[in-house]
C-alpha cells in the first residue's frame, strides 16, 4: 500500500505530448507538485516531454519502478498493463474512465483487468480514478494541477471520486494524503484502513463512500482503526436516485441507507450528514483537542447571536455550562453597571465601556477554558476589514494571548463581517482553534468533537462474518412449523399443536389449557388475520369444534379453494404485539429489526435494525429505541412488559442470524411480551440459495 | 417611516469627541458612509469633531432634523430626547442600551421613554439598536463602519440586532436597506413590513425575530406584502434556553415554537431553519427568476457530485427531470463511444475528449434552460485556481454566452475548488445566477424558490383579531357541562344525561338507549380512565345500578373522599379516539390542536397545531397531516372515519375560539370519530380572566 501513497519511482503511461493549459498533463502536474522521486515516461512517439526523457516502451526501462500510472483510452489499458507486468511492476494506478463505470463492454474489461493483474500478485488502484496525492513529498498522479499546503495536516483522504481531492477546500479542508479508490475493483477501503492505522502522517481519516462490497470486513477493520484515529465517512447514494446513480458512477454494490448508518454507528464511524458537515467535523477532528463533556463557555459580542447559539446548541445535544465564578470575577467589574452577567457572556455593553474590546474577550475565554465546570469554549468574534477597527480584528495575537496549549481544550471561533475570510486564513494552521463562519456549523462541529469522545471510549465490535451458506434449495417455513424450528434454535414460542382434525384439536386444546385460539395454516395465506382465518377467545371444546367449522371453509375459500394444511391450536397469550426479524443487507449481511407490530410498523413505520449479532445490552437498546417504546417500558399506568426476556430473544435471534447463512428472512410477528416473558405467535421464515 | 430609512437630515446626540480606532465615532461612519443629507450634532463641550461644526443645545439648532439618533448613556437618554421633542423632533433612534435589555430599571426607563415619545406624537426604533441602514443614499446609524456595496441589491432587512448589519456577508449577503428594531419598544415590525410594501427599492425582505408581541397584526399586514415580496424570517429563540435568552436580550414576548412555524406557514412566510438557509435562501430569491416547478437539469464534472445532488434533491422535494432530446443530441457526438448519457450530465468524460470542458457544459446548460420539460438548471463547476486550468474557470464569458435572460429560468452554480471565492465575487452581481460552495445548499437554496412560488400563489388570509375577553371569573366546565356548552355551540356530543341517583341512571339509560357508558363526574378527577371512574358496556338496567354501587365509592376514594357531583349515564358510542383542543398562544393568541388521543398523543407525542380560526378545507389539511393520519383515512382493512365531519367539527371549534376570547383552553378528548359522524364524548373548558 506504501507504494500508492509515497513511491520512490513511478512509470507514467498515456501522458499526451501537449502541455500547458488544456492538456491535463499528469507529468506537468507531478513536476508542478514538487515531486522528488524518479519519474519514466513511456510514449509511441515523443523522445521528451517538458525537456524529461522518454521510452518507447515499457520493456525499455531501466529500472522497475515501484507504481505505474496509466492513462491510456480504454481500450489500450489491458495491453499497457501486461507490458509492465512483463517488465515486473507490481502496482497499478489506472485513470482511464469507461469500465465498471460505463456499459457492459467496460465491466468486462474491468473484470479482465483485475484477473490479469492478480494473477501476477500485483495490485490496482481504479479504474475511473484519480488516484493518489501526497502532499508532504509533492507525490500526485491527478491530472488536475492542484495547490501543495505549505504545512500538510495529518488528514488522509479515501474516497472513490477525484473530485474531494481537486475541490479539497470544498469537502474536506487541505489534505496530506489521498487515494481516490475509483471504481474500488481491487483495493478497497478497509485495506486501505489497515495501512493507514500504522501511518504515522495520518490522524484523521475522511472517507467518501458510494458503495461498499465488502461491507462487514470493512466493519471489522474500521472499529480498530476508528478507536485510535477518527474515520469520519460521507456516504452518498442516501437517496433510490442517488443509489442508482452510485451504481453505475462505480459499478458499487450499494446497500440500504439506513443499515449503513447503523453499521457505522456500530463500528464508531462518524457519519457526515452532508459535504458541509463533512468539512466542519473534519476540521474539528484535525485542529482541535478533545471535548470532553458537553458544556460550553460562550462569549458573544451580541445578545442575537448568543440566543441562535443556544438554539444551537439544544438541537446538538450540547449546553451551555455555569458561568464560572472566576469570569464574573474578572468580568463583572470592566462592564457597566447594569450588565447582567450569564453564559452566554454578552461582551459588547463591556467594549463599548471600556474600548477594549479583545481584552474583554480574552479574560472571558480564558476563564472559561481554566474552568473546570467547563468542557471546551465557542466565541463568536465580530471580523470587520475596516482599519477603524483594527483593535478588535488581531486574530493571531489574540490567540497567542490565549496561550491554548495550557488548558487542552478546545475554543472554536464563529467569525462574521467582511474580514472573515482574512482571519480565517490567518488561523487556518494555528492549533488549538478552529474556525467557523456560522455559528450553528461552529456549534454541530463542537458536537461531532463529543460524539468522537464518545465512540473512542466505546469498546470494539467484532463483526463475525457468517459462515458460507450452502446450495440448499429455497424453502418457505410458516406457522406451526417455523415456531417449532425457532424452539429447537431456543427461542420461546407459544405452545401449539397442528391439528388435522376436529378431534385433534380439542385434545390439543385441553393438553394446553383454555382458552385457545385457532389459525388456518396455508401457505397462501401470509396475512391470516386479513383473511379471517384466526379466532380468539375459544374457552371449551363445543366453541373449539364450531371454531373448526367455521375456519376451515373460510380458509379454503381465502386461499383460492386450496384446503389448509391444518388448523393451530395456540394457548391464548396476551400481551403486547411485537415484531422481531431478521433480513439480509447487500452490503452488511444479516440484519435484526424490531418494531411494535400491527399500526406502529405500518403506519407508523416505527421499526428499527442493526446488524446482527447483538448484545442483550444491544438488543434492549434497539427496543427502547422505537418512537413508541414507552410502550414496552410502561404508560399511563400499564406495566411494562420483560424488557429482559424480549431482549434475551432478539439476542438469540441475532446470533441465529449470523449461524444459519441461508436463513435469508424471518419475521416472528407477533411476538406477545408480556410482564412476564414473550413468546413468538406466529412466524415466518425463508431459506434462499445462494 | 420614510424618515428612518432616508432621512433628508439627522441629529446625532451622544457622538465621542475621539475618532479613529476603538472610538466607534457614529459621525465618522456616516461621513465615511458617504451621507449626502443635513447632518446636526449637538455636544456639550466640543466646538467641532472631525472638522464638523457642533452645536452646545438641541435647542440651539437653526432647523428642526428630521431624525435623532441618541448615543448616550442610558441615564441621560430621558433628558435629551425631551429635549428634542421640545425643539419639534419627530423620529428617533436610540441606540443606547441598558433598557428592556437590562435590569428592572431599565425596563422602567423604556416605559417611559416610550410614553414621552408617543405622548409628543413622535415615533422611536430602538432601544439597543444599531438603527438603520441605506445604501442607495450611504445613510448609517452604525457606530460601526461598514462597506457600502457599489451596487445595492433591492434586499431589506428588518431586524433586532445590529449583528446582521455589520455582518451581512455572514447572514444576508450585501443589504440595499436595513432597520434594527433592538427592543421594538415603539415601532413594530408589522409597521415597517407595511412602508416596505409600498418601498420601490425593496424586492426581496429578511426578517430576523427573537420576539412579536402583536402577533396577530403581523401576520395580517405579511399575509398581504408576502404575496408580492418574499419575506424569509429568522425566527431565534426555538429551544427553551434560547427563548429565556430572547426574552432578556429585547425584553419582547416569545410564543412557542411550533406556533410560530404553523402561523408563518399560514402568512406566506419563508421560515430560514438556521443562519445559513436564511442568508442562502435570500441569495436566491435576490438573484433568480422564479422556478416554476420541481423539475432540475443538473450538469456535473463528476459522477460522484451528481450523486450528491440526488441525494440532495430528494431531501428537498426537487427531482432531475428527463434528459431532453435537444441536450442528448447536442451532446452525445462530443463524448467517447461508450459513455452515457442521463440526467445529470456527466461532463467530464466529454471535456477530457474535446479539450473543451465549459464547451459541453454551456450545450448541456442551454440545452436545459431551453426544454419545456425543465424548470431550472444545477451546475456543478470545479473553479481552479491554477492558470492551467484558465480554459474552465472564465465565469463572465461563460455566463454571458449563456444568454439567461433569454430563458426566465434560475440558473444555480455550484463551485469547488481553491478558485470559488474568485468565481464568487466575478458573478456577485450578475443577474439571473447565483452561486453556492455545497451542492445540498444550491438545491436547498432551488426548493425555496420552488416553495416561494408556490406560497405566492396560495389565497391570503385574513387572521381575524380576537375580541377583547370580558373580565370574567375563572371557570371550568368539565363533563356534562361542557358538553352541554359544546352542543349549544353548535358542535356535536356524545348523547347523555346527569344522573344524581341509581334510578335517575336507569331512566336516562332507557331513554338513550343500551348499552350506556357511566362516568363519575367530579372536578377532582381529570383522568377519569385511571381513576377506574369510567364503566362501559352496560346493557340493561340491572348493569346500570349495580355499575352505580361500584363506581359511586370508587369515584369518592379517588377524590379523596369528595363526593362526585353526580355520574354521566352516555350512550356507548364505538370509533377512533380522536382529541381536538383549543389553547392560547402568547405571541398568536387562538390556537387548534389535534391528535389521535391516548397512546398517540402521549407517547408518540403525534399532535398538530395551527392559528385558529381554520377553514374545513385548513382542518382537513391539519388532520390528514399527523403520522397516523391513516388510522383516520383507513388502514389494514378497517374504513376511514367521517373525515369531512370531523373537519367541520375541529373547523367550528376554532371559529368558538375566536368568537369566545375567554376560552383559554378546551379538550374534547375522546371525540369519538366514527365512520358515520363524530361526537365529543367529554370534555375540559377553561376559562380566564385577562
Amino acid at each position: 500500500m506504501r507504494a500508492f501513497f509515497d513511491p520512490r519511482s513511478v512509470l507514467l503511461v498515456g501522458v499526451p505530448r501537449a502541455t500547458g493549459v488544456g492538456a491535463y498533463n499528469g507529468l506537468e502536474m507531478l513536476l508542478r507538485y514538487g515531486y522528488r522521486g524518479k519519474i519514466f515516461v513511456v510514449h509511441p512517439e515523443a523522445t521528451e516531454i517538458l525537456g524529461h526523457p522518454v521510452h518507447r516502451r515499457v520493456a525499455d526501462l531501466p529500472e522497475v519502478p515501484e507504481l505505474a500510472v496509466i492513462s491510456l483510452g480504454r481500450d489500450r489499458v489491458l495491453p499497457a498493463v501486461k507490458e509492465c507486468l512483463d517488465r515486473g511492476l507490481k502496482r497499478f494506478v489506472v485513470i482511464s474512465q469507461g469500465f465498471g463505470d460505463a456499459d457492459e463492454r467496460g465491466r468486462e474489461l474491468q473484470a479482465e483487468l483485475v484477473a490479469q493483474v492478480r494473477a501476477a500478485g500485483a495490485r490496482l488502484v481504479g479504474p475511473n480514478t484519480m488516484g493518489s496525492l501526497n502532499s508532504f513529498v509533492g507525490f500526485t498522479t491527478a491530472f488536475v494541477d492542484l495547490s501543495r499546503p505549505a504545512h500538510p495536516p495529518p488528514l488522509t483522504l479515501v474516497a472513490q471520486s477525484g473530485a474531494p481531492q481537486v475541490g479539497s477546500e470544498s469537502f474536506t479542508g487541505p489534505l496530506g494524503q489521498a487515494l481516490d479508490l475509483g471504481n474500488a475493483a481491487d483495493v478497497s477501503f478497509a485495506e486501505v484502513l489497515e495501512y493507514l492505522e500504522g501511518d504515522p502522517l495520518t490522524r484523521v481519516i475522511a472517507l467518501h463512500m458510494e458503495g461498499l462490497p465488502e461491507g462487514r470486513r470493512f466493519l471489522q477493520v474500521a472499529s480498530r482503526v476508528g478507536r485510535k484515529k477518527p474515520i469520519v465517512v460521507l456516504k452518498t447514494g442516501r437517496s433510490a436516485a442517488g443509489a442508482r446513480a452510485a451504481l453505475s458512477h462505480t459499478g458499487s454494490l450499494v446497500g440500504e441507507d439506513q443499515v449503513f448508518s447503523a453499521a457505522f454507528a456500530r463500528a464508531g464511524v462518524l457519519r457526515a450528514r452532508d459535504t458541509t458537515d463533512f468539512k466542519d467535523t473534519l476540521r474539528a477532528l484535525v485542529k482541535l483537542p478533545p471535548l470532553q463533556g458537553p458544556r460550553l463557555g460562550i462569549a458573544t459580542p451580541s445578545g442575537a447571536l448568543g440566543i441562535i447559539a443556544l438554539d444551537a446548541l439544544e438541537a446538538a445535544g450540547l449546553e451551555a455550562g455555569p458561568l464560572p465564578e472566576a469570569v464574573r470575577r474578572a468580568v463583572e467589574p470592566l462592564g457597566p453597571y447594569w450588565h447582567r452577567l450569564g453564559n452566554p457572556v454578552d461582551l459588547w455593553p463591556i467594549g463599548m465601556k471600556t474600548g477594549d474590546y479583545l481584552l474583554a474577550a480574552k479574560e472571558t475565554v480564558q476563564g472559561f477554558l481554566a474552568a473546570d465546570e467547563i468542557d471546551g469554549v465557542l466565541c463568536m468574534l465580530p471580523a470587520l476589514a475596516s482599519p477603524l477597527h483594527a483593535n478588535i480584528v488581531r486574530p493571531r495575537e489574540f490567540i497567542a494571548e490565549l496561550d491554548l496549549p495550557r488548558f487542552g481544550k478546545p475554543l472554536v471561533l464563529c467569525l462574521y463581517g467582511d474580514g472573515r475570510d482574512h482571519v480565517m486564513q490567518e488561523l487556518a494552521e494555528v492549533p488549538g482553534v478552529a474556525c467557523y463562519v456560522a455559528v450553528e456549523r461552529a456549534v454541530r462541529a463542537l458536537a461531532r468533537l463529543a460524539a468522537w469522545e464518545r465512540l473512542r471510549r466505546q469498546p470494539p465490535e467484532e463483526f463475525p462474518l457468517p459462515a458460507a451458506a450452502g446450495a440448499a434449495d429455497p424453502r418457505i417455513l410458516l406457522g406451526q412449523g417455523a415456531l417449532e424450528y425457532l424452539s429447537r434454535q431456543g427461542l420461546p414460542v407459544a405452545p401449539g399443536r397442528l391439528a388435522a382434525t376436529p378431534r385433534e384439536a380439542v385434545a390439543a386444546a385441553r393438553e394446553l389449557g383454555f382458552p385457545v385460539v385457532l389459525k388456518a395454516v396455508s401457505p397462501a395465506l401470509v396475512h391470516k388475520w386479513e383473511a379471517g382465518a384466526v379466532l380468539l377467545g375459544l374457552t371449551d371444546p363445543e366453541a373449539v369444534e364450531a371454531g373448526w367449522a367455521t375456519l376451515w371453509p373460510r380458509a379454503r375459500e381465502a386461499a383460492g379453494g386450496q384446503d389448509p394444511q391444518g388448523i393451530l391450536v395456540q394457548k391464548q397469550l396476551s400481551g403486547r404485539e411485537v415484531l422481531l426479524g431478521i433480513k439480509r443487507d447487500a452490503t452488511f449481511g444479516p440484519v435484526v429489526v424490531c418494531g411494535l407490530g400491527g399500526i406502529y410498523t405500518e403506519v407508523l413505520a416505527d421499526t428499527a435494525q442493526t446488524l446482527a449479532p447483538v448484545t442483550e445490552t444491544q438488543a434492549r437498546e434497539l427496543l427502547t429505541s422505537l418512537r413508541a417504546s414507552a410502550l414496552l417500558t410502561g404508560v399511563r399506568g400499564e406495566p411494562g412488559v420483560d424488557l429482559e426476556a424480549l431482549a434475551r430473544m432478539l439476542a438469540a435471534l441475532s446470533r441465529l442470524a449470523v449461524a444459519e447463512p441461508g436463513l435469508a428472512e424471518a419475521d416472528l410477528n407477533p411476538v406477545l411480551a408480556t410482564p412476564h416473558g414473550c413468546w413468538a405467535v406466529d412466524a415466518r421464515l425463508v431459506w434462499r440459495p445462494r
